[in-house]
This record gives C-alpha cells, sequence and structure tokens, in this order.
C-alpha cells in the first residue's frame, strides 16, 4: 500500500494485529459492563482499537491504517461479537486487565516503530508509541464517562513509554526492527505485568 | 476543489447542507439549554455541525470540507444567531429530537457516498457515514457534560449504519449514487422515526 | 520544512513559541492539582501545549508542527518537569490564569497567522486562530473531568476570537504579519486581562 512497509516486517505487523485484537475485545466489554446495546459495544470495539493508531497516522503523514480494507474493521466487529454472544463468565475483569496489558505494549512498540519509518524525529517518534497505545483507551474511557486510566497512579503510561522508547533507542543504535520490535515489547509488558501483580506505582505530586 | 465532485451530485449536496444546517441548530439548542453565551452557542454550532464531516475527511485524505470556503461557517453562524435571537418558545426538545433525526441520516448516507467517492474500501466506507452522523454530536454531548447519545439503548447510531449501509449497497449494486442517496436517507430516517415515535430500541446486554 | 514560513516570520514564530511554553505550563499544573504522577504531569504538558496547533495542522493540511524536530516536545516535557520539581508556591492559581491568557492570545494570533499563509478563507482562517488557542484547554479540561473553560460566562474563547479576527482583517487591509500580529495579540489580551481583573463576561442566554 506504501513503501513503507519493509523495515516493519512480520514481528511488528503481528503485534499491531495483537494490538487491533485485544483492543476491540476490552472496548467491547468496557460497553457490555455498562449494559449496553450490541451497536454501542461494536462501535466501542471499533474505536478503542483503531482510535490510538488512527491518530497516529494521521499525525505522522500516514494514510490512515484501516481505511483501504476491510480486514481491521472486520476483526474489530468479530471481537465484539464475540463479547456479546459468549457466555459473560469467559471474560473476568482480570481478563480485561491482561488483554489490555498485551494490546498496551504491542502498539506502543509498533506506533513508536511505524514513526520511525515514516522518518519522524526520536522524541516525537516516542509519542508516537504512547500515543497509539494509550489514545484508544483514552477515547473508550471519556465516552464511556469513566475516569482515566490516565489519572490513576498505576504504571500504565509508563509501561507504553518503556515500550516506545526501547523500540525507538535500540533502533537507533542499529538493531533490526524484528529485535528491537521484540525487547521492547517485553520489556514493557513485563513493567505493565508487574504492576498489575505488585500493584507498582508512581509517586502522586504531593505538594 | 477535486476531482471527486462528479459521483456526489445535487441529491448528496443537499443532503449535505441539510446536515451542516440542522446540526448546527441542534449545538447551539444544546448550548441555550445549558444557558450559556452567544460565543459558547456559537461554538457549539460550529462544532457539531461540522466536527463528523472534519473526521471523515482526514480519515479519507479529503481536504477539509470548510477550509476552503466561508459558506460552511457562515451557515453555522446564522443558524446558532437564530437560535439566540428567536423566541425560545420556537424550539421545543421535540423540534430538537426530528431536526437531528434528519441530520442524522443525510450526514450518514453523504459521509457513505463521500467514503465511496474517495474509494476507500466498503467496511470503512459505511463507518465513514456513521462517523459523519454520529460525531458531531457525541463531540457536544462530551463538551456539554452530558451523558453521550451512544450510551443510550434508543435506535440511534443503528439509523445511521442503515443509511450507511444500504448507500454503500446500492452503489455497489450499480444504482446511481442520487437514488441510492434518496433511498439509503429516507430509509434510515424512517428507522429513526419510528424509535423516536414508538420508543424503539435494541436489546441492552443484561448478563 | 515547506515553504510557508516566509509570511510568519519572527514575531509569530515568537508568539508560537511563548503559547507552547504557557500552556505546557497551565497542564502540567492542571495535573499537579489533581494530584498526579510525574508521567501524566508531562502527559498533561505535552497534551495542553500541542493539542490545539496540531488539530489547526491538521485541519489546514500542514505537516503537524511539531513531529520533525525534537524542540517542541522537549520544551513540553522540560515545563512539565519544572512544575514537578519546583516549589509549590512558586506556582499560584493567579500565575496559571495569567500564563494562560498569554498562551491563549498568543496561538490565537499564530493559528490565524499560519491559517492564511496556507491560503485558506478568511473566516476558517478566524476558526483556526480560535481552534489553536482553545483547543489545548479543552481537551485539558476533558481528560482531567474539569467543566470545560467553554462553558463559563467569562470571556475566553471571546478574546482568542478577537486577536484571530483582527489578525485576519489587518493581514486583509495589508499589514505585514509582524505588525498585524502584534495588534491582534495585544488587543486579545488586554481584552482578556480585562475579563480576569474585573470579572466581566458575557451575557447567558436566560430564557
Amino acid at each position: 500500500m506504501n513503501d513503507h512497509a519493509s523495515a516493519i516486517g512480520p514481528v511488528l505487523t503481528v503485534l499491531n494485529l495483537a494490538g487491533i485484537a485485544v483492543f476491540a475485545l476490552t472496548g467491547a466489554l468496557a460497553a457490555t459492563a455498562k449494559k449496553q446495546t450490541l451497536v454501542t459495544v461494536l462501535f466501542f470495539a471499533v474505536v478503542t482499537a483503531v482510535g490510538g493508531g488512527t491518530f497516529r497516522d494521521l499525525l505522522i503523514g500516514a494514510p490512515v491504517f484501516w481505511i483501504q480494507e476491510n480486514a481491521t474493521l472486520l476483526i474489530c466487529l468479530a471481537a465484539g461479537t464475540a463479547v456479546w454472544v459468549a457466555p459473560a463468565r469467559w471474560w473476568s475483569e482480570r481478563a480485561l486487565l491482561w488483554l489490555d496489558a498485551i494490546g498496551l505494549c504491542a502498539y506502543a512498540t509498533y506506533g513508536a516503530a511505524k514513526g520511525l519509518d515514516y522518518g519522524i524525529a526520536p522524541i516525537p517518534a516516542i509519542g508516537m508509541g504512547v500515543v497509539t497505545a494509550c489514545l484508544g483507551g483514552i477515547i473508550r474511557d471519556v465516552l464511556a464517562g469513566e475516569p482515566s486510566i490516565l489519572m490513576r497512579p498505576e504504571l500504565y503510561v509508563t509501561a507504553a513509554a518503556l515500550s516506545s522508547a526501547l523500540m525507538v533507542l535500540l533502533a537507533i543504535a542499529g538493531l533490526p526492527f524484528a529485535i528491537a520490535g521484540l525487547i521492547a515489547a517485553l520489556a514493557g509488558f513485563g513493567l505493565r505485568a508487574g504492576a498489575i501483580r505488585n500493584r507498582w506505582s508512581l509517586p502522586a505530586y504531593d505538594r
């Protein structure tokens, strides 16, 4: 579709697909938790899954990634439908949390890599990872009228920032995108997993 | 302005203008209902009227439709001023509801048609109709601190989705844009009208 | 980076940098007021500082201003860090208000000038000033769960509209961008300063 796909490679493509699927699930689960209708559930699945990446593509001047094909939206609609029809006990709050952690680090790594691939500067490329990873969830929370994950002391945006920064730094250091991407995604996920299991959090401003 | 205007034609252009005018009125009425100032009323008129279409144009890579001309914003400002100066009894909550229904289906149909006209895939084109129709109202509700129409069981997004899907399916089936657009807009409006009059709603998730 | 930089000139460039720095401070201060973590403080600094200008650039089809360089984000991160480490007594609510007033009129003037520079129509160019000036603050308020400045009767959006409209009118009248920009920024700031000191406000809708 464009000449930028080469450096991204299969590892990062898988990270992107993983992010789409799990964020669609978290969006749909946020809507069923609020006892919404199927249409709203599908809407939340789509917005949560593609919100961050859409904004990233607009910022870096890339064609929006889900516009030229049916596949991305169909994945989101399938995830939303799965949440709607499957027994509720399949989806615990805990599952939501861990799916979100996978999506967060996959998307952060992929977003930073795509930013680099489009030739943007390193600090904005790190920002692209954070935007890709966090914006979908922020939009989901604002639309659902929930306090945003942003406002919680838990290590969340920080894990996305770690994956993004590692991706950019390792790529600048000369590592192939695939290896840099694997390390970056796993490191961010490790940090987020620790935060979920051990309630790691950052100190809040207290003056 | 671009070479995409041919397939859209006069029927869809009228649907677009109808959407602009009535959504500007609903935005302004939402602000006067909250006892706001004239400047805020005008701001809400503009944001509600152009919000969805602006996002659609960014997504499909079209030049933003109101940027190269004064007319669109002047229509919005006129609608906002009309709401401000006219006697309050002219505008009932009921009027707001029906104006919104007209704008919803006009915008959904036009948005899907414009997406097709820019060569995007069918499922995203349906999505463009829903975005064009619903986003302005969602932004209006979030800014006003109201619970979004999204979260209500009423058939609303569904009516937009019906207009959008019909526009895309009939156009793919080979109907001229003008006829497909008329059928799509009327079908969506019929569904929304039924929902308003008979309180049709979708079942909510109940597990 | 593009051939549009000529008419903007040093006066407007300074207005843009002033807007970035002071809006980053107000974003960071909004986050520390809510006892947030350093990561959230930095996130708010960035979003508040670049939100309006980012949207302006997307609307007028300009490359997003902070994507090709590290400097803008580093200014935001420095401002956020300064708020985090400096003694709280350095930052009063009053300081926040006045910084915001400077940023508001600087950004409104710069945004309108950049719109003109990209050849958009006069009314949308005025809109670009208002968007550049107000959107960052609106996003900050929505994310923080605060009632938006939009909904207050105080002269705020009006001051941005005054700066934007003067910039466009004086430029159309033939004044050099630098002089038009100075007059426009000072006039808007004068109005906003009067509103802060004397609680000037617009009448609210009361029917």
